[in-house]
């Protein structure tokens, strides 16, 4: 068993890391770090809980300590839901101190040297920190998860473009669910009752940016991600807020580079439902079994039914037909605290774990 | 006072006509057609009012009649609320009585010499009707009211494609209200609440056919519209139902088909704004005064607090930026049971009689 | 015309006095008053408009003041949409200052020499300003309007004390609308979405006290209100948040005091049906003419169908019933914004000016 | 392992069976009845599976059949989900040919000699089954699931009664979910969105019936239910449905007969804390560890967060305090479709087979 410790224990993707780490086979949660008013309080008392499952019984009387690395030391693996405002130095101060960070705060995202990972799709871009711990078995290294529209994107997009070659051009328009934007105030419920929100601040520039880092390639020293370039790539995101609790739609659409040999529809769905991820082939405890669910029905996948394939760590893909437009458009939906956050910085620790990098 | 009649009385569309025909200032409410099981009956014992505004008082005691030709046989304008399960045949029988008919359903909508028109931006395909009645002046005739999300879609093209000339690829991701479902049952409130249905049936068909309609030319004659070809102009739709009551949203990307000179951001939203639909010239009761709303912050339009805009009858754009993959994107919101349907029915009644059409 | 000025003006209910006051024809708005930092900015600048309707054009480029009775001494009325963390000083500075504020805050509900008014229920509590004014005609005063729930509740008691009179226990489960809570956070969506918050800080208490002054009686001079007695009136109150935008619904149960002539059902339809609210006998602009809207349907009111009755300011009971615990139930739907806040303090300034006591 | 049948298998409660049923350790799942319709076809073609969990593999290949007793001869126990339209004269067809029928339907629940029974709350009602197998160990027999709003109420009422002694008062103000209704068409989205509806047709009834029933005891002999007289407690429900996917929430109210010794809020939320329920004595599959949570902090229980305790079979209570009017009020949440409806139907049978009366 690991150590584990979580960062920002008391938000809304620190309850979410709690969760997953209740029970887990591979990790004991040992540490929960928070604000300096919650350090000192038991958990219980430290936290307003607002999960459908109930605050797991083993973290309850875990005392709250500041987010300092001296706090941590001994963790093997520290998942970080820390708020963006608050995340940049201590995460630094956790790297420089030689711990394993597995973040969900964007600020280390766009960093040459920091893996951005979604586990069922780039888990070779921990040969980074391979790469980091060659050098130094003692080095610190911060693994930054996705955003979480990014994740569901990109997933039905990597067996795709490892079959097909490259996307040239790729739309998508996202109905997000609210659970991603937090508890403090999160979206307000006057706004998104009978509405839509048809914004989301900087999130469409992540999702346009993130792709071309996951679908990336790694330098020949595996020392940093390559991007695909904006030539090579176009990629353009219109997001929503929409009233749903959990789990991002996407309607995406997208036209393959290489224009000789177009599959069909039969040939996509085929390649998604084939897809096996590595983290599965690695026996990783959370890796889900169908990587990329096909639906067949017309009116799926939906949020309310389909959102919890696999514990929330599989994707299901539905409507792949044909585009006028561009090549082809599909239906995607992606659990946004699973496999959009959390989900993910558990899945990312036992694919480190079982490549012996922590 | 012109005489008005309502055909489909008691269902979701008519009920809205009746509402909009109520102290109307130029159409008097006279005739309610519905099935022979409400024939006989006062309408206020007939209907299941579902309506936020109180059942007008002028509407309560007409009695209704079966949906005959002979019963409306004194209405200047008879209006279909019908589905399209019965009105093909209904609305037949009544033009060939020589009645007016403006009709909500889909059946005639493909006839070459049939409109099919958003008034706020095809009324000239009205001369289809003053080509039919110079030769016959007491010729019946059916005008189609377009799909709601198609009026939506077609808005804001309008005033670019007469300013930039044809647009070249389009692509429209809608998020779609449940009002627009009708009553009976409609959307299942257990499919809606916390989910979305990304399918409705036929739609995304109607709005890539319905657009090349609605932006085609009348033939020379002005006897049949010509559609713009496919090859001239591609149109994608994505269409989703969302927990919406009334307003649809929709994102949509362009490209204009001339390279030459692409339009600035700043051109675009000015072109929009300075639109005034040729119903408003011509005075007509109902024609917005502003046709497109232009808004300038993140994060509008959203339907509970823009879809009222001029009653309804004006659409709102928003988020008017550059597309990486096409030209432009740009958020378009329109009342889907307004402008979408019995609104744009009562507007072109009274463009026709504008017009000395009817 | 009289002259306005509105207290907290860019919070919640300060937007629904702006609303109110534009075009009203007995109330000019010329004063803005907000906090210190949105102070010296023209209103469009310093709110963030969240209504359906556009923010009238009278009141955009009014500049915003400090909360400080002289820069309102120019005003006839002051309304105040000041959260009750502000409320108390300012609001009593003002009246020190001799002007007339009409509050929506609770801070001064319980003060005896204050009014507590629902403007269609008890107007003659505001015999305590002529009071106050008869010794000293520019004296301040404070007028407060009631908790919205509570509005709603004691809406129907009235005309029902007055014909059959005291009702001697009463029990209400209130399922509130959203709109209730403001905007800054107000109730989050991730907390209302697919659920019901059976909760709201101090709303039960408010409903049990407030009923028994807002039923109360004035003392003999005029200068006091005399509350019902516990003993003489039991109230009991659960309160419940609930996925509704605008409009609180109460199911409520009661019985008289008056044993031997317990009313039928028809009675009470009948007495509810009658009653004309003195407001509107005093030809107050906003009175409802419907004070009370009785509907036979089985399944109403509902709140998006029957809120706006009389804009808002007239409420709705339906399913009048025998009780099996108390003497009768029934459901009472009230517009929260409107006859629960900013709509009563115009009608209450309406009814001033209309006994020249503004 | 016991064979089970389930009729009225592609409906809304026939699916919730089929869920529960897949991998029990006690019943294994061989026949499926529905309309004629449907029979002759694969249960996967047959069925609109519309729940979040995936519809079972072991049920898909089931040919379903015809709603005919010869059908069901190998079944040790039938779930029956019909409508209550088709149950009546189905179910009496399978409990003359011998077959021992759980039904959610209500059309015999009023009948003296069948059990209606909520599992964790009157299982000594099941005696009459152990009395009509006494005098022929083949006979047929049928055991009625409560209304599912009633389960909720009866459920922390049992404890109580238990100790305290008769309820001489009860009010209850419902909260209820929209799955209650099922699919087709169940509550219409346009109904419940941003809405309420004060009235579920024959729900108020069914409570202030069934409760006498359920809380009744059984004559001396076992062979019949003698009902709580009505003057000897008085039972009045309001009944709202809301915009909630599962999960009923009920606001109670209630006075205790014996007026000596009226127990404190603390003794009561022990008393319902400390209640063990038979089912889990006799170490059934589906009993509830806890059988009733008792909730501190104020806002809870809450129907998003609260449903799922202990999968369902498990009622919340919050807010028990001291009423103004009765003794006591409460807040009580229950999962309709588990312990209001199918799971109190799979309970049942493992009490039954529990005590060899199947």
């Amino acid at each position: 068993m690991k150590v584990a410790g979580v960062l920002g224990a008391t938000g809304s993707v620190g309850q979410r890391f709690i969760l997953l780490l209740a029970e887990h086979p591979d990790f004991e949660l040992r540490v929960l770090g928070a604000s300096p008013r919650s350090a000192g309080k038991r958990y219980v008392d430290a936290v307003n809980w607002k999960q459908t499952d109930l605050l797991p019984e083993s973290a309850k009387d875990i005392v709250v300590v500041e987010c300092k690395a001296e706090e941590f030391k001994d963790c093997d693996v520290v998942f970080s839901g820390l708020d963006a405002d608050y995340a940049g130095p201590i995460e630094k101060e956790f790297c420089e101190n030689g711990l394993a960070v597995i973040s969900n705060a964007k600020n280390y995202r766009r960093e040459e040297d920091v893996p951005l990972v979604v586990p069922i799709v780039n888990p070779e871009h921990l040969d980074i920190v391979a790469h980091k711990r060659s050098q130094d078995k003692n080095k610190g290294f911060i693994v930054c998860i996705s955003n979480c529209s990014t994740a569901g994107l990109v997933s039905p997009l990597k067996p795709l473009v490892d079959k097909y070659g490259p996307i040239d051009a790729l739309t998508t328009t996202t109905l997000q669910a609210i659970s991603g934007a937090g508890f403090s105030p999160g979206v307000p419920g006057i706004d998104i009752l009978d509405n839509i929100i048809p914004y989301i601040g900087g999130e469409e520039d992540k999702m346009e940016w993130e792709t071309k880092k996951i679908l990336g390639k790694l330098s020949k020293d595996n020392s940093t991600v390559e991007l695909v370039s904006p030539e090579e790539m176009k990629v353009s995101a219109q997001c929503n807020r929409v009233a749903v609790s959990d789990g991002h739609t996407e309607c995406i659409s997208f036209r393959f580079k290489n224009r000789d040999q177009v599959p069909s529809v039969e040939d996509l769905k085929k390649t998604l439902s084939d897809y096996v991820c590595d983290a599965y082939k690695l026996g990783c405890h959370s890796a889900p079994k169908q990587t990329i669910h096909v639906l067949e029905q017309n009116d799926r996948p939906q949020p309310r039914l389909d959102r919890n394939r696999d514990n929330g760590y599989g994707v299901s893909v539905g409507r792949v037909r044909e585009d006028p437009v561009l090549d082809f458009k599909m239906v995607v939906l992606s659990h946004n605290t699973i496999i959009g956050a959390a989900g993910s910085g558990i899945l990312i620790a036992e694919i480190l774990l079982a490549k012996n990098l922590i």
